[in-house]
């Protein structure tokens, strides 16, 4: 399937290159395609530009945001929480109608300090992912792998046999069915996978980074999940 | 030891029972003595009314929220967390001071229709126990059991073995030492209590309920808890 992923971070990286691994074509999408390829920056977790990753991985392609929704039959978001509107605007909402949108961001607000909060107006009745399918009314917003390390949503076999919980919520049943394909070959088990209902589910899945965040405090390592005992 | 619970809700009740159980000497401590044992209303749950409760648990003590708090050398804050402040500033700053608050209420906010939210000001950036903590600064404000239905805060073994998780914070130590010492009683093992630090850990915790009731209006039973892997 052709794949686009808006955001050329950690997290958009890092499901390129499994996406790819599975036979899709996979394009990135970037705000500034010779900005990005010029950089010479490590990012702030000290891993290589990206110009260095993209040697390594080149069956991904690099395009702008809008060269990528254009591009993308499913469409992924992985900016950061706090400019996901804008950059999907930029991608453009003529090219993300009739998508399916996996949105993976989270609304962090690191302007308070550590651990960051929840940005403002997206939170505790609201949430971004609701904002993301209001302001793209066309487009079929399915919120998922959000509550977890990267490392986790491309290989939930790394810990506990793959037993524990990634959340999935959105209006659109299709969509989330045809997410849950993906998810399935991305090593996800339909036990593992919890279906929250319509897209406020995201209320309740981004509220739980202030968990994630502290819990990944005391463990010093991104390489935990939650299962649900019952 | 001497316990005083301060609300007669389910919660506050289901604590007495096992308390007792445990051969501790409990006081629940209600609004108004004389109003609660009149009530001949079966609560929202439909469970039987107060005065039914009270007479197969004739060891629990009922007094005022003064009455109690001046009772129990630890305290148990069981009230609803829009109502918890006021509660306890009628339970009594000079009574709570020095003492270990059990604080397991959260800041529900039924306002907005089902699922509840968190209340404003309560959510985020904020906490019912931080709030509490800070209007009875010398009271040790420990956080903990407030993630679950109140049928597995005094029975873990329930589900799982007991192998689900709890999680406590708190600014002091030995207050959190003291409680871990309670939970231990209730069946709670050590390895599966989480302690996320000073009482800003609240903040992930009370933010868990949005999760909570979005996973209980699938499985339609509170028995279900989450646990970690790694």
């Amino acid at each position: 399937m052709k794949i686009a992923i808006i955001g050329t971070g950690t997290v958009g990286t890092t499901i390129a290159s499994k996406l790819v691994e599975l036979k899709h074509n996979v394009m990135l999408g970037t705000r500034n395609v010779e900005d990005k390829l010029a950089s010479t920056k490590k990012d702030s977790y000290g891993n290589p530009p990206f110009n260095e990753w993209l040697k390594t991985n080149q069956k991904v392609k690099l395009g702008t945001f809008a060269d990528a929704a254009a591009f993308g039959e499913l469409v992924f978001n992985a900016t950061h929480g706090s400019s996901s509107v804008a950059a999907l605007k930029l991608a453009g909402a003529k090219s993300l109608a009739g998508k399916v949108l996996i949105d993976i961001a989270n609304p962090l607000d690191f302007s308070k300090g550590m651990p960051p909060s929840l940005l403002p107006g997206l939170n505790n009745t609201h949430s971004l992912a609701e904002e993301i399918q209001e302001t793209f009314p066309d487009t079929l917003v399915v919120k998922t792998l959000n509550t977890m390390w990267c490392g986790l949503m491309i290989n939930p076999d790394m810990i506990g046999k793959g037993d524990h919980i990634n959340f999935i919520c959105g209006n659109n049943d299709e969509a989330k069915a045809k997410v849950k394909k993906l998810l399935n070959q991305l090593g996800w088990k339909d036990k593992n996978i919890i279906d929250l209902g319509d897209i406020t589910g995201a209320r309740a899945t981004e509220s739980l980074l202030h968990l994630w965040l502290k819990v990944m405090g005391i463990t010093k390592t991104g390489a935990f999940n939650f299962s649900l005992v019952r």
